[in-house]
């Protein structure tokens, strides 16, 4: 079911000196940051050849990276992001082996597709996007 | 500098059902386990057609996982890997810039290839290993 690893998402607590890391030290293609106020998050894509990791910094109050940076100050691995064919396939397949979408209804993701987040707790410890691709 | 991202290693408390999830409700293709024992783990590789998730379970008693699944029972992301051309010279590039190597002499990881961990306090909150791939 699932394909590829979209991507890798990293909450960081200063958004420039990371993409400064990973452009300057670590070499690698780093976007510039884009605003998704209705994510609540500011984004930077860090593209590796075969993948992506996202840099995520908290946007305005209610963002949900800030309360994540609140209980992990240096920042840390946020979720990783599978793609799935059908999303409302996927789903259903997940929830009926008894696991815990945080939204069962899809919704649109950082990307404009279709995005369902998996219980942490159900899926060894980890934040697990599936989006539709 | 950095290409591919290698894999993402996810500690598990039960690697059973971790496994039997990603072979199961989540359809992937996953390996029998590997116990390596110089590294005190057991590991699951989950092969996905970009990169792969490896899956660690403690195996015996000075188990590096273990620890981190003391912090984190329900399991988490232990670190990512990225691959690199050449480890001494990943090194010596990452330190100049004043980042911490846990280890800065390469040591042979897990699939047998030079590895270099780097320190998570100065790589936003994630451990990073560079892998010469």
């Amino acid at each position: 079911m699932i394909g590829n690893l979209n991507h890798v998402a990293i909450a960081v607590p200063d958004l420039e000196s990371a993409a400064a890391q990973y452009r300057g030290t670590l070499g690698a293609t780093v976007s510039e940051p884009l605003e998704l106020p209705e994510h609540g998050v500011v984004t930077i894509f860090v593209r590796l050849p075969n993948t992506s990791i996202e840099l995520l910094h908290p946007l305005g109050e209610a963002s949900p990276i800030a309360k994540f940076l609140e209980r992990n100050p240096a920042g840390g691995v946020h979720h990783i992001c599978y793609e799935v064919k059908d999303i409302h396939a996927a789903v259903k397949r997940v929830t009926a082996d008894g696991y815990r979408a945080l939204n069962p209804t899809p919704k649109i993701g950082a990307h404009g597709k279709p995005v369902v987040f998996l219980h942490p707790k159900d899926f060894n410890g980890v934040l697990v996007e599936l989006e539709e691709a």
